[in-house]
């Protein structure tokens, strides 16, 4: 293997090519935030240049990296179960997720290291990674046990000294990431990308789906029971039957449905409330623009429906053209796009031909990107900011305003993936669609209302934030609850966008936090575990929002959970009351909460709960929580909240200062408008640990 | 795609080449029967030629074959579950089975159509299989219907009119064997390959595997203890400990634990006990051969063993050396080879090089079926047969003496696998190792004894047939019971070998079998199956042994089970009393049977139970069954049982005919000895259903 070559391409963020450079996903970032990355200030080469090696053979790019004994290794895109990757194999495919690691939404080909650097791996194929695993026999090998007399010692996982990544293609890109922290390594690849995604504010809020039959009276006659009831609505999602044809689609209104598209949307604006459209890429041959994208698709159909090739600007151009004039024009927000993933027995087949030469792979592995990647540039062109769905996604994916799903419903799951997705650079929801107890619908709800989208996707339940009677009232205030964040929340993704940081963290990106690992060992069982494996159990059911809040969600049936507190005082959100510091702590839940912990000093600017975000004018009064005993200053931070004017400064930031003067903390407030005035006005001071 | 061009290759037997010759697995079938093929009588191409498509693309190699909406697709190597491998997609990668379809054991690209066909894609590739599912869009598409309009008619899986194959490669070969029947097509593959293996007599006993540590004075106590019991034993088998170190291997014996191997292996053959070694091929560094290999290895270890391209000459030649000289040639009759399968984390990288220059992919793909033919041909140097054990295999392992095992010990797919193997031109054993309770004990003792290779595998748990005190009587009584069918099984083994019938068939290979399966209509639940997707169950828990007897294996807990009779009247095995005809039968399960049935006319000789099957000198008296009211003949097969001569025809056949005469069912035999006097005498006959 030939010593790689480095490239600096950013302060802290160097590159290195393997073979031919081919289709890949960081084609598809924004361009860099190389002054942000500046200001992080520089940071070393992570790894002896002389140990890095990448090939080609006759299996296609591969790349090597040093691996020391003690790292841990994160990442490798939205995952269901656990975080640490390492001593596996990961074989990383875009496909519905089943069960199976590395078939996942978005296998994500980004790691980061608990040393504090990141690797990302930019390609169109599907990348597998030995992640400290496999020995070479020209490496520093382990001793050598037998295993007939070993005992303990003889182990089915060898340690290894690399991280091998390679793909069955020409070629690969290899980013690396510089930090001294996880976090870091994070914030250079959100940053190198073009910085994470900055919702418009109406999507923080709530969104509801409608039955997939749902005529536009149907809806109004909804929209008016959320009124009634008093709960919060911001965005209505409509599902396959919108569609004059679905599956596959023809993306034309249904004319039974939505006789008069604008008219439905023009009243739905009144009320504030925006409508997100569901489609698949499928087009059906009814579809006015079928005749148009014909030259464009590849030879074989998904579920009959042909299948543009989306690297073509002319299929580009078709799709985009229909939609704006027939959706984004009358007042459409955005799109949900379905089954852009798997699984196989419905996707093209991995041989399957496409007009631009690309391979079937290349573009199933990039085409949930690629589809975000032209809406996101048409939206820009609009001046105007989406927040949507996408089911697949990959790399370089930090800028988008999509959010990804699945119909694998494992609440579990749910949660890590929320954990998993700021290692990967893509926002996630776990979506709420039923529940098999009052129980589980509240504690479900509890989770979304603490996610990136705050969604009920009734699309086949046709159920209602109030179908579960016995917590309704528990339902709205966690939604309500979420409302009153917003302005802590929007802060939060602006971080996102400005200085890389994940909205939603996972808790190996928090300073303070020891992470972690239960390792069960192997015992040799004949039938159940012949090569003694051992088991290692990680925490991934808990996880950062926002600078200072730490969320512990609960699942059906626990009476009471574990709470892994890092260094640090942490205070109980909803009392102020210390909960602990550097341990793990045992809770006993309570149906009405989900438990929430704030680290001394947090800051946390709450508004008036509100019904709907952009129906609420005028001045908006601020309760300021401040959690603990120490000083702390939080930048809260405002725009128009709709457009891109933000990207040139256009602005405003409230500095919240809490300091302690005379033994007693006191809080101010200063506000610096850049173009845009500030929407928050007078502010009060809620101490809430004094 | 280009209208595929066919080589007529034997009589029923075309071929189909498609872009570049590369390493693929019907290089190392034996030489075809081609007499025994033309005595098949011709049969015609089963498509139409121009419907069949082949291409290079940006993927690889592709092929299309036509296919009807009525077609069952039977195949697809050796499964775990399910039969009918229709409107599915399968990609095959030998790999430990785990629960993923495709990657298993023999994942051999072989279909069998209920139409009475097969093809099989001889690769080194993974190849993938789109089994009736995936449309293209230039081919006759099922009517459109919208979703949300069409209720149950909208279907997530469209019928489609094809099977498409692909490997990630510049080329494949196509090979299509006509047939009536699934069985001929089974038979024209099988013999198109070399014809079936044909395993020494003494093979088809009891095997004993020894816990791994034990030494030559404990498996000498052993013996001792089944010649006490009463249990009969054949063949020995030790464990890694037999080696001085293991993992990886050194493959010489331990000093400690045997330190006299002749002297050993001389003590078990005076009690006609054969010796069976366990190994994996990852080299040892203190491994005698060590230095030997090393010019031949791959870039990565397994379990920091060295890994020998065994595609190379000089390799295998060391290899082969060694074990003649230290192994085979003071008396060790076979070989267990282990991990040659998978799984990720323990084998090879797809990306590791290999001094051939084949791929990793290549080299895993077909490791198996290498180290097989290997040993095959030195075992056919040395005139001797062989019987053994190996965790992998391909197409075109037909005349191979190695039996396929796995780790995944779950009963219900252990018997799936026995049915699938008949489909696939392995063979396979459920092999015993423990239990959870006495009935399933003996249950899995059961099935086993109904199977190529009946193994005890205490490797670790070190139990004996006797471990279970409560059925021991039991599980002796059908070890006895499968020695006293050796004379019939042997036969059906002969005919596996020249006419390439296999010995243990799926129903689906059995005239008069109408193949239920029971399908299960979708609905759609927007949290368990969203696609409304269709569930089908098939008949995988029953399967034919030799040419007459039906075997229904009973699980642990089964108070009673269905049994499937095909079309003609069957017979209780035990009592010859009539159990059906071509229905569906309930049967309530005795804890000392497993359940078997005899077609009309069965003829099933049988000899006295023997302790071990190369000790039984003299003549062998039979007892010969007849079943039902039919007339029949069967010609019951023997020779040295442990040489290659049969294939010059040195053997003897005894004609067993059964005639109605003036209304009463009589016997004649009649032996014809070429150069082999027959072990046979006296025959008794029986005649259960008189």
């Amino acid at each position: 293997m030939d010593v790689l070559k480095w490239e600096r391409v950013a302060a802290g963020v160097w590159k290195a090519s393997i073979g031919k450079k081919e289709l890949a996903s960081m084609d598809y970032a924004g361009a860099p935030k190389l002054k942000a990355l500046s200001d992080m200030g520089d940071t070393g080469f992570p790894f002896d240049r002389k140990a890095t090696r990448g090939q080609v053979n006759a299996s296609g790019a591969n790349v090597r990296l040093p691996l020391e004994e003690s790292e841990k290794i994160y990442g490798l895109g939205l995952e269901f179960q656990g975080i640490n990757r390492r001593s596996n194999v990961y074989h990383l495919k875009v496909d519905h997720y089943g069960g199976v690691k590395g078939y996942t939404h978005a296998p994500v080909p980004f790691y980061v290291s608990s040393k504090g650097y990141g690797v990302f791996v930019s390609t169109a194929r599907r990348p597998s990674f030995h992640v400290g695993i496999g020995n070479r026999k020209d490496s520093k090998l382990p001793p050598y046990v037998d295993r007939t007399t070993g005992g303990k010692k003889w182990s089915a996982r060898p340690v290894s000294d690399s991280v091998e990544a390679s793909v069955a293609g020409e070629g690969l890109e290899v980013y690396v990431f510089g930090g001294n922290s996880p976090l870091e390594a994070v914030r250079r690849y959100n940053l190198f990308c073009g910085g994470g995604a900055l919702p418009p504010r109406w999507g923080l809020g709530f969104w509801h789906r409608m039955h997939t039959r749902s005529s536009d009276a149907d809806v109004l006659k909804e929209v008016d029971e959320f009124e009634k009831r008093d709960f919060p609505l911001d965005v209505l999602g409509l599902e396959p039957g919108w569609q004059s044809f679905a599956y596959p689609c023809s993306f034309d209104w249904d004319k039974m449905r939505f006789p008069d598209p604008k008219r439905f949307l023009d009243q739905l604006s009144e009320k504030g409330i925006k409508v997100n459209l569901w489609e698949n890429p499928y087009v059906a041959p009814t579809s006015t623009i079928s005749e148009a994208l014909k030259p464009y698709t590849g030879s074989h159909t998904v579920w009959l429906g042909e299948v543009p090739d989306y690297t073509l600007d002319g299929a580009r151009k078709v799709l985009l053209d229909h939609h704006q004039k027939n959706h984004l024009d009358i007042g459409v927000s955005g799109y949900k796009f379905d089954e852009v993933d798997g699984y196989d027995v419905w996707l093209w087949p991995d041989h399957a031909s496409f007009p631009s030469g690309h391979s079937a792979v290349q573009i199933r592995q990039l085409y949930g990107l690629m589809i975000q990647d032209m809406f996101m540039e048409r939206f820009r062109e609009m001046n105007r900011r989406t927040y949507g769905l996408v089911r697949s996604s990959n790399g370089a994916a930090s800028p988008s305003g999509f959010v990804i799903y699945s119909d694998y419903y494992d609440h579990q799951g749910y949660v890590t993936a929320l954990v998993n997705c700021s290692l990967a650079g893509v926002l996630w929801t776990p979506e709420i669609r039923s529940a098999r107890s009052d129980e589980e619908w509240l504690r479900r709800f509890q989770s979304v209302c603490f996610s990136p989208l705050v969604q009920l996707n009734a699309w086949s339940s046709g159920k209602k934030p109030w179908s579960f009677p016995k917590v309704t009232d528990m339902v709205r205030d966690v939604i309500k609850l979420r409302t009153r964040l917003l302005p802590y929340i929007y802060t939060a993704f602006h971080d996102y966008n400005q200085k890389g940081i994940p909205p939603f963290r996972a808790m190996v990106l928090e300073a303070g936090f020891d992470h972690t690992e239960e390792i069960i060992a192997g015992k040799v069982h004949g039938e159940k575990n012949p090569y003694a494996e051992t088991t290692r159990l990680e925490t991934t059911d808990q996880y950062m929002m926002g600078p200072s809040i730490l969320v512990a969600p609960v699942f059906a049936g626990q009476k009471s959970r574990k709470v892994v507190l890092p260094r640090g005082n942490w205070y109980d959100f909803y009392t102020g009351k210390p909960a602990g510091n550097g341990e793990t702590i045992t809770i006993r839940t309570k149906l009405e909460e989900i438990p929430l912990f704030v680290k001394d000093g947090g800051i946390v600017p709450m508004m008036p709960a509100v019904n709907n975000i952009d129906k609420a004018k005028g001045k908006i009064e601020l309760e300021v929580r401040h959690y603990g005993q120490e000083q702390s200053t939080y930048l809260l931070y405002d725009d128009d909240g709709e457009t891109f004017d933000y990207e040139k400064g256009i602005n405003s930031t409230t500095e919240l200062k809490v300091r302690r003067r005379a033994g007693r903390l006191t809080g101010s407030s200063s506000t610096s408008d850049n173009q845009w005035q500030s929407r928050y006005g007078d502010v009060s001071w809620n101490f809430m640990s004094q």
